[in-house]
């Protein structure tokens, strides 16, 4: 079972780091989690940078893909030679976003007639994909799920990780990060 | 004005990045972020990497140090080489952690007969530095504050900004990471 983020260069560094720190909470049998890209490392906008692991050309086999977000995204959305490359299969896969991520699933057409949620910056881009976009921290369409402000990652990767193995394995991964005394407790060992 | 993150090998990814693009959404003059270590990067528990800005040696001079979590502060607790390397200036500086990162100040002394936080797994670690551990998501002692919970780093990263610039300053900062619909509006820009 394989899980792709898909960053960028001047991505938000809470939205790949956060997503790939949960994801990598999960123990389950060949679960994998992977950061794809175009090139052998992409850097945040405050200059970090994540390894890519495989090229966004590869994505048509993985079970869940879920877009960074971050200003990089605006110069991508345009990039027909980008989007082109990117391999999805979305009857098969579930396909997600965080933030102005949404604004890639727009471009590839995936939001047409449908409602979506992305970060105050990009609602105005995200509606001229025919995108009713809602103020709400998570959407989920069909196999299609957009999540806006950093944090509603939790909801996004608890939406990976419930369809792809339960509930269980999801609460526990969300609870583990939460504040202790509000969610967390110090008796969990 | 200068914060500084300490990390090591085996953090905790969301406990350096978290904090780090926080600070990072900070827009004040003279306002800077770097992170502290001991080699030229440093490997999360996942096995990605940060790169480190200053050696350990120098945080005498910074306004504020925050120490990550992760299972590499177990080893560095018991290193008095570490720890002496550790040259903080707690009377002068703000001095935070999160998670198991209070081991280290425990060792340091810092937190000895004081009320702290931890993370679960760390409780009784703690508690052998003579300090008091309550299920809390954050604790303030003077000048030092322990958060617990990765999310909790909001409020530890929070009572820095306050502290050295303002309240505003903070909370525009942390608005800017709320989910859509709860905390952050779509109407903001």
């Amino acid at each position: 079972m394989e899980i792709a983020i898909v960053a960028f260069d001047d991505f938000t560094d809470i939205d790949v780091f956060l997503p790939w720190d949960l994801f990598n909470r999960v123990k389950h049998p060949g679960w994998k989690v992977k950061i794809y890209g175009t090139k052998e490392c992409h850097f945040s906008v405050t200059g970090l940078t994540v390894p890519i692991h495989s090229e966004i050309d590869d994505l048509n086999n993985v079970d869940a893909v879920l877009f960074a977000s971050g200003p990089g995204t605006r110069k991508l959305y345009n990039d027909e030679e980008y989007l082109k490359r990117l391999n999805l299969n979305p009857s098969a896969q579930l396909v997600g976003s965080m933030c102005s991520g949404a604004l890639i699933l727009g471009a590839l057409g995936l939001l047409n007639g449908k409602t979506a949620t992305t970060y105050p910056t990009a609602k105005k881009e995200l509606e001229q994909f025919n995108v009713n976009v809602v103020e709400e921290p998570f959407v989920v369409e069909g196999n299609i799920a957009t999540a806006a402000g950093c944090l509603a990652a939790q909801d996004l990767v608890g939406w990976f990780i419930e369809k792809l193995i339960s509930k269980n394995v999801r609460d526990a991964v969300l609870n583990s990060i939460q504040p202790v005394g509000e969610g967390l407790s110090l008796t969990n060992k």
